[in-house]
């Protein structure tokens, strides 16, 4: 289990009047033992929890099937097996909270992902149990990352930003999206990624979509190329996106470009502690006006270990920055209004004075160009 | 919206005295619309609903961000779109229950994949609303597949194992695992996959560990590879396991393959509509005994929209098997006791008459050999 995290957490339950914190989502499981169970986030069935109390109890509840897994990463921890088929996770888990004492306590869970039959069962199995909410607290702790995690960051936005420059690599007039894409991940696993998430290979008309996956669609020039993909490592992601040009630019994909790297720079030089998200988002803002261009409603996000956390620079959010907190920054134009889009997305830092570009592999702001 | 779903669940609606239903799971929404909204799997708060009612009115929820994606693929459908950040996704959905005339009625909803917050937020907009458990009733409906969707699981049947193939074609004595996993994604994109779950790359001693992914572990003679992918298409999944050898088997190896080519055989001649689901398990368990090797609690599971779903071939499932339905069949033996594991895991259909073997890129059972 992660010492200095749960340490943490000791400190916000006795702020929260909690005596312990049951977590069952892969991204808090993760932030309290360090891995993730490989099939807990496919099979939503196969619980797995993290328990820890307020005076320092730990224990683990796991599906039978990823018992090996567990103990191998945990060595010397409590760990609790249920029997898939046959057992029920939440009477294993309610077995942890009476041997912790607390059956009759107030207890954190993530009533964002916890499923209603299954909060209902496990409040059947104790019912002097107090469930309350505890997603926005670890949700709070996880926005400023310790060494250990800016480290994972750091490699992660590299694998990316490598890896995207790898795709646009091995593209060419006449060759498919699927070319980008086999390119792409090839490079994340080599890097040594664990895995990646949300791969976006979206060229010519499609690099309108949002959140696309590769297709058969065949390369022609002055196709714009929108490429992104997430690394993971851990359970911590890093995205990073490039737009590229087949064989060379339009004035018009020149002309976005150009404003959307002037917006990146903008980013780095206001993004620093003590600034609040809110400002950044509206001096980003006031600029992609006065360039005549539609922003959508964020231009970026915590990340870790989910692919978007709070903070997010925008309107609705007005957090301060503090030193630790990593954000994926993504100007961005879904429709340039000249029947392609263009996003420019790279991972920073926030530092004791500034922020650190952590997706620095291309030294480059020029437009990239494929074949 | 796909039509021949709908009436299937129209009348089971009736069956079940429900005046519509409401799903907001990745594999439910899909079932019903025929696609996957691209970043609902990834954060799950970016909510996307299918609604029916028992009359056969439809609407599709979903967050701003998806919007152009979700109507591109259903033209003509009310499609109601809810802002991330500043509408609450359960607001918009009660609407629409409102706007069907079910605001007093009972609805189906998916009660272990709905989380408790949600399940109060819809249940305080619609205090008159009576909400039900649906999910065991489309899992049911979703076991017996289409034309549509066994043309689409023969199709990822062989992608995947072509794919394995390539990734064994691509390893050699002194690689590493992330040989086999960038040539077994590659070969996936290349094929025309829109994505894949679960990759499982594990050799040597790893190949003991159920359901890991690719390390940076140097391949050496005799290594066992345990290499699994699931191909994904329209949210739909098929998952091919082979295990391979490096340049040459030991006994052990060669032994423990036989004994699984034979189990294969044996599931294959067994898998027939009427057949119950545990009499294909203890077939399959008495020989395995018989063979001396150790089983997990399953042999078999369908698959379809979910990794794993209903009927599992186990000791606690008693259904008898129905042409359409479409099962991964997966002899395997984690610790032969040599320190190693092996699987063999192909994908079948039930016919009228026995089973499709529909994992059938290679036609020999001979222990592949990387290297």
């Amino acid at each position: 289990m992660r010492t200095a995290v749960i340490d943490r957490l000791k400190k916000a339950m006795v702020a929260d009047g909690l005596a312990a914190v049951a977590v069952g989502s892969p991204e808090n499981f993760a932030y309290l033992s360090g891995f993730v169970v490989p099939s807990q986030p496919l099979m939503r069935w196969r619980h797995a929890f993290a328990v820890v109390t307020v005076a320092g109890d730990t224990a683990v509840v796991c599906v039978d099937m990823e018992a090996a897994t567990v103990r191998g990463q945990l060595p010397g921890v409590d760990v609790r097996v249920w029997r898939e088929f046959s057992d029920d996770p939440m009477l294993a888990l309610a077995q942890v909270l009476r041997d912790f004492g607390c059956a009759h306590e107030r207890v954190g869970v993530e009533s964002d992902y916890l499923s209603v039959g299954d909060h209902d069962r496990l409040s059947g199995h104790l019912p002097g149990l107090t469930l309350t909410p505890v997603q926005d607290r670890l949700a709070r702790l996880r926005q400023v990352k310790d060494g250990h995690e800016l480290n994972v960051l750091r490699r992660l936005a590299r694998i990316s930003d490598q890896a995207v420059s790898d795709a646009f690599a091995a593209g060419r007039v006449g060759g498919t999206e699927m070319d980008l894409a086999s390119a792409l991940t090839r490079s994340v696993y080599t890097q040594g990624a664990e895995q990646f998430k949300l791969m976006i290979v979206a060229t010519g008309e499609r690099s309108m979509l949002p959140n696309v996956g590769p297709t058969q669609r065949v390369l022609k020039p002055q196709d714009v190329c929108r490429v992104e993909i997430f690394s993971v490592i851990y359970g911590y992601h890093a995205g990073v996106c490039r737009t590229a040009v087949v064989e060379h630019a339009s004035p018009e994909a020149q002309h976005v470009w150009n404003n959307l790297v002037e917006c990146k720079h903008l980013l780095l030089d206001t993004i620093a502690p003590g600034v609040s998200t809110r400002a950044v988002w509206e001096r980003f803002r006031s600029k992609f006006d006065e360039l005549g261009m539609p922003s959508i409603s964020f231009v970026g996000h915590g990340i870790g270990l989910h692919l978007h956390e709070e903070p997010y620079l925008a309107d609705h959010c007005t957090q301060e920055l503090e030193p630790g907190m990593v954000l994926g920054v993504e100007p961005l134009v879904y429709d340039t209004g000249h029947g392609f889009g263009m996003q420019l997305k790279d991972m920073v830092a926030v530092t004791d004075t500034g922020c650190e570009l952590l997706s620095d592999v291309s030294a480059t702001d020029e437009l990239a160009v494929v074949g």
